[in-house]
């Protein structure tokens, strides 16, 4: 078990932060940012969930200084990315990176989820940090662009499937099966829910009120 | 003295918690956010201020991390208003909440002004820190839903009266009297102040340069 | 070179943060803040980056808290400019400023650059660090006014130019020039190239994909 996953995980995370990436450059460039702009929200929608996680948990070195050939690799993918995308592969690229963001849905939150679990933080704080690790370099995104983020408007189920891994990895931590299977429970509930959200297409009730 | 401020001030803390949490519901529901986004706007409306200070400071437990029950409150009130609440009601409530907001704005502020005092900070960061405590969930409530933060636009008195608050906290401070009674001038000062200004409807002077 | 840099670099670096305070204040009037809100908003655009910076960095006091007297001087500042400055002179004062400016790009990204270094941070992130300093105050300035930041959008070389400035650091750091050389290069690096971009209006390439 601890040999598959410290070959798969890493792998699989650095997967999902160029997914993240991706999905910052694709909106930057919508809003035609320049070549700077555009890596900056590149950088901080892959980064900026876990950077905002560890500074409310008061927690250094960031993950971004740690492995700093992580970020020459987000740097080199959002110049990449800028060199040869056009306009018309937007969308393209916004379906085919709907896999890896479901994934890195799910790995996000159960780092954040962990991490503060780890620290002695309440159930309840320690479900917000898996949610703000893995939602909010988007709400930094759409923030930077101008608009209300997605997260809170769009009525599809995102941060709600991380709230459900969350409260999945507190229940097995509650009983006594050991870390790596709420952690794991994490992962499947939230990335299992988000790609059947994906693919039944559900939304949320729309506002009625009048 | 004691006894008295330790039975009413915790619970006129979680009304204005409360008024916060509903302005922030508020607008999130005038700009049609959906069921997730309006918690999480309540939410930041509620603790925004106090956080933003807690990591200024570099003060950790957050007062939501060591109160949790208090998070929980807010995420149920923020459910229930989703639930029952109407559009035609919304500027009924942002009526009825006037009044516990500006004893939020007082006791928020004077939180604000006495923890910064209290770790040596000099008297203007404290001032500082007490309108921050008070006011800076409302501008993240903005920032979030889109809007320049009225705060800095309305042209009414809100900050200002937390600045005055914070103002005569750190003169009773520089006179022999005791801490109790600084706080209580901060608290009187900046409420009082508030609805004054509600109740004669003062304007700051128009910006009117040509 | 010590007595020198130690009466001409705090000098000039009064009169970089108040050029930063005047960016604050022009943008903030444009759009018709209040007089709080103008104060605020310069207050961001002087101290943000260098802010962001110590809380990323996780350090302690801030540069604003240390020198109190500096806040003063900004609140002053700001205080005045709303007070004589009318419509009209808000071009002339964005021309008249553009040298201190330039001046405070190259200063402040020395400042974050060289902080970071002497923490051992790693050198991309001690670039980064450089840059955020010098730009993010800006960066708050348009968030607040509702803008998308016009660093990430103008299409002209602003942070590029701090971005070499730290690059030609780094340089020398990794040479065994004295440190005091390495901080002037990247103040002359980042300075000199702003006012040659600014002198020859260069821009960076349009986004063109169709």
């Amino acid at each position: 078990m601890q040999s598959w996953s410290a070959l798969v995980l890493p792998a699989l995370e650095l997967v999902a932060i160029a997914a993240f990436a991706l999905s910052g450059v694709i909106e930057a460039t919508r809003k035609r940012l320049d070549a700077f702009g555009v890596c900056v929200v590149g950088f901080l929608t892959a980064f900026g969930g876990g950077t905002l996680r560890d500074v409310l948990l008061d927690r250094r070195p960031f993950f971004w200084v740690e492995h700093q050939y992580v970020l020459v690799g987000v740097l080199l993918l959002c110049i990449v990315a800028i060199s040869i995308m056009r306009r018309r592969h937007l969308q393209q690229t916004e379906r085919m990176i709907q896999w890896p963001d479901a994934v890195g849905l799910g790995l996000f939150c159960a780092t954040g989820v962990h991490l503060a679990w780890t620290l002695g933080m309440p159930w309840l704080v320690a479900v917000m940090m898996g949610v703000i690790t893995a939602s909010f370099g988007g709400v930094l995104r759409d923030l930077i662009c101008n608009e209300i983020p997605a997260l809170f408007k769009d009525h599809r189920p995102y941060a709600l499937c991380a709230v459900a891994g969350g409260l999945a990895y507190a229940l097995v931590q509650a009983s006594p099966l050991p870390d790596w299977m709420a952690i794991g429970a994490c992962v499947i509930v939230t990335t299992g829910l988000r790609l059947l959200t994906l693919w039944r297409d559900w939304r949320l009730p729309q506002w009625q009120g009048e």
